[in-house]
């Protein structure tokens, strides 16, 4: 950092550092506009926002990002003044814990929270990989009662259908991590190398599927990229309660639990787990959410190793084209589950609690993948300048269009070019220029523009004669300004 | 940071780092409301979001705050892996030249956009005074046309109507930093340490008055604390047009420019400064903004040290009592000007710019005295379990509440003790509770309890026996649940 005072100074470099990223106009309001959907759903379901700071301390939390994908990731700290170590938050849930457990004698019991923000990572940054992202989540605190479970696959159903997901383009499925406990006990597998070995297989189910699955539990697998992967060593008759289990989905509800109390045999801890997800099942069914919604799915194996009991996801289930043009399923948007020692780092009590985090960015493509955020022109009716003396005439203009609730500007560049005002409102994805000159000011009329059939046209005209000669552009009565701006509009927006 | 393994580790302190804080449900919801009726109108006046990144590198953030009053104000900084410092943004100007000067070719000319959000600063944390807060602003970047300036009052005016601020109430005073040039010319002070010592007086013009700058101006003055404040040293006569300046306003704007014209005498830059002044009343009274919300008035200092031309704040008139029972007005809430110098550090270019800055949290402040944020109750309806075998049953009951769009929740505690359940709906600050014993569902009925009426006695009350024997309960249909809870919030709403 040190400069020398006598060279010229060196111009500092306008980027962000690396791996951080600003968003501009339509990104920021359609972001807004969906996290603010989200939010009238959350409360709805009486669950209060919490704004907690971007900045904690070191020790409130903790040195390791929960992520077991991703155990080397750090965060972004700093000495203070008196030399505490200060960070910033990587996730929702760690701010959470040292909030809950300041103000634990203050907060209702259940305490039901939302929080949306932006998180820090100190990764590698990386193509698509950011280093501050938005994270959404939902938690309740201080219930071991699967009724929370449920209400949070209640309330992911709402709220993907109140963003613009409509009901069979997503399913929540429901998994326990109980009833795998269960498996494991069946198996004499509860502790140790191989049942962490077990567990770790078991989260590529999604990759490698029934077959990978039971090769890599057994003798091991060649993958795709032709290196032979090495099994848990498992026999065939030892691996097959896993395959059971991961694959016990049938028809209905009741087919799939007889499965897993197959799969879990005598196991309490299994029998526990499968008459939790009963339950789920039963207080969802009385809430009005039918398998159609939320399935009880033994194949969601998302975070069973880090939760603790139910967990579940939300996956699109609509076909998009991957960058090969291949078709394939959306996928996961949200997920969460239940986890008990959230406060516990700081208390010594256990505390139950249970949440969902929704990915924002990715639940945001969904919505523009299916065309749920408008495309309509969002930029402003651009009053343009023909005499600029007469300011004062076209702040009238603009003043009178925004008054009407319309988006408008008068242009504030330099107005001696006319092509430079309308390469601006081009720029600006106008869908309407006001003009004005002398002759019309006189004859008590003005010209409009509708720029959504002529933009392309525009950076080739020069003078306003040109302009005039253009086809989609009326003259009108200058007191009819509001009305046929807003038919104008209307029209513009009808193209799309 | 060092612990010794052997102990029992200690446990982490559930606090924020010292000088940051938290904010919970309304606070967070309110401020979010505010903030984007505050977007809305801004988006109508053709402005564009900007959400850039929290984090920029400490070469474009520039090594200092450019509030003159904190001159010592520091930034979070640290090292990344590639030894490079980076540091939370202290404000949202600075990132916006970085941002400007990273994308001028890409972005319109001129340039308007608005941010929302997070800023901290490295300083000492006092009462009420925070490392990490909201700041708001809108900029129009990239022209010289004091139009820009004139459309930022304009739509500050219409910001503060459209929150909750009515006409009346608050006042934006417009000022010119050319104007006080000019003053400062006349005098023969251009530079040096008594010019500087002038501006630094004219800033106390807020706190001490004509009289205070006048003595302060000149030979000094006994501040209320009884210490003696030396004068910057003018005669009577020389500190004449300064006090002449400020004390300039007239009945009407016409009155006040010519007693500036009289102030700055032949001043090139002084009458240039009126000229704007002058233009930007006309603009503004062609948008039908008259004196009663936005007027010229030379008596506005705050800014005039940093800003080059336009400057602008908005005060709000009405009456509060301060904390010692006096009544004062309530204050500036917004400010801004014009700033010629955004982006040359990049660039070596000039680039002219005007902006506004709202105090978010002042402005919030105002809207709670002023009442115009509601104090209806927000909690939510619960549905408490007498019968937690029929979950279901009461699940059923809060989705249709759910559905209709009523907040409610179903209670998640432990059911046993019925008086945890209406302490808990207490602490939320629930409007209504719903009961249904197995008595009440075999009778095709619910209780509904008016809490807004009974909330101080629900600490008393141990048995659900108890409760049904108060008065502010009604028997209903179970068919009629939705309609009957819509009815008794309604009554609780009026009775605010």
């Amino acid at each position: 950092m040190a400069r020398d005072k006598k060279k010229k100074p060196v111009r500092p470099k306008a980027l962000p550092p690396k791996g951080f990223r600003d968003y501009f106009g339509a990104e920021v309001a359609e972001r807004n506009a969906m996290l603010s959907q989200i939010a009238e759903v959350y409360h709805r379901y009486g669950f209060d926002a919490l704004e907690s700071s971007a900045v904690e301390t070191v020790e409130a939390l903790g040195s390791f990002l929960p992520d077991v994908e991703r155990p080397n990731a750090g965060v972004f700290a700093w000495q203070d003044e008196d030399e505490a170590w200060m960070a910033l938050r990587y996730d929702l849930t760690a701010p959470l814990a040292r909030v809950y457990a300041q103000h634990r004698n203050e907060l209702p019991t259940p305490y039901r929270r939302y929080a949306m923000g932006p998180v820090w990572r100190n990764e590698k940054p990386g193509p698509g990989r950011y280093r501050q992202f938005y994270q959404c989540d939902a938690d309740t605190v201080g219930t071991a009662s699967v009724a929370a479970d449920a209400e949070i696959c209640a309330m992911l159903s709402d709220t993907l259908e109140k963003v613009g997901i409509p009901r069979g383009d997503y399913i929540i499925r429901v998994n326990n991590r109980k009833v795998l406990n269960g498996v494991l006990e069946v198996m004499g597998l509860n502790e140790g190398a191989q049942r962490d070995a077990v567990l770790r297989t078991i989260d590529k189910f999604d990759k490698v599927g029934e077959r990978g699955v039971r090769e890599l539990l057994t003798k091991g697998r060649l993958d795709a990229s032709g290196a032979y992967i090495d099994g848990v060593g498992l026999s065939v008759d030892q691996a097959e309660p896993v395959i059971a289990f991961l694959t016990s989905k049938a028809t209905d509800t009741a087919g799939t639990l007889a499965n897993l109390r197959n799969a879990v045999g005598g196991s309490t801890i299994g029998l526990d787990g499968i008459n939790e997800l009963e339950t789920i099942g039963e207080l969802l069914a009385a809430g009005g959410y039918g398998p159609d919604r939320i399935v009880i799915d033994p194949s969601v194996v998302r975070g069973l190793g880090y939760y603790t009991g139910p967990v579940y996801e939300a996956e699109l289930t609509f076909e998009i084209l991957d960058a090969k043009g291949r078709k394939r399923q959306f996928g996961s948007v949200a997920g969460g589950g239940r986890y008990d020692d959230l406060v516990k780092r700081f208390t010594g009590q256990e505390v139950p609690a249970t949440g969902v985090s929704i990915g924002v960015d990715r639940l945001l493509a969904a919505l523009r993948e299916k065309g749920r955020i408008s495309s309509k022109p969002k930029g402003p009716v651009v009053v343009t300048v023909m005499d600029r003396d007469r300011m004062g005439d076209y702040q009238a203009m603009v003043a009178e269009l925004r008054n009407a609730g319309i988006r408008a500007e008068v242009y504030l560049g330099n107005p001696k070019n006319f092509g430079n005002q309308l390469k601006y409102a081009d720029k600006r994805e106008s869908p309407v220029a006001v003009i004005e000159g002398g002759n019309e000011k006189e004859a008590g009329v003005v010209l409009l523009k509708d720029l959504a059939l002529g933009t392309r046209l525009s950076a080739e005209i020069e003078t306003a004669e040109e302009w005039k000669a253009q086809p989609a552009q009326i003259e009108i009565k200058r007191s009819d300004l509001v009305e046929e701006v807003r038919k104008m509009i209307a029209r513009a927006e009808g193209l799309d």
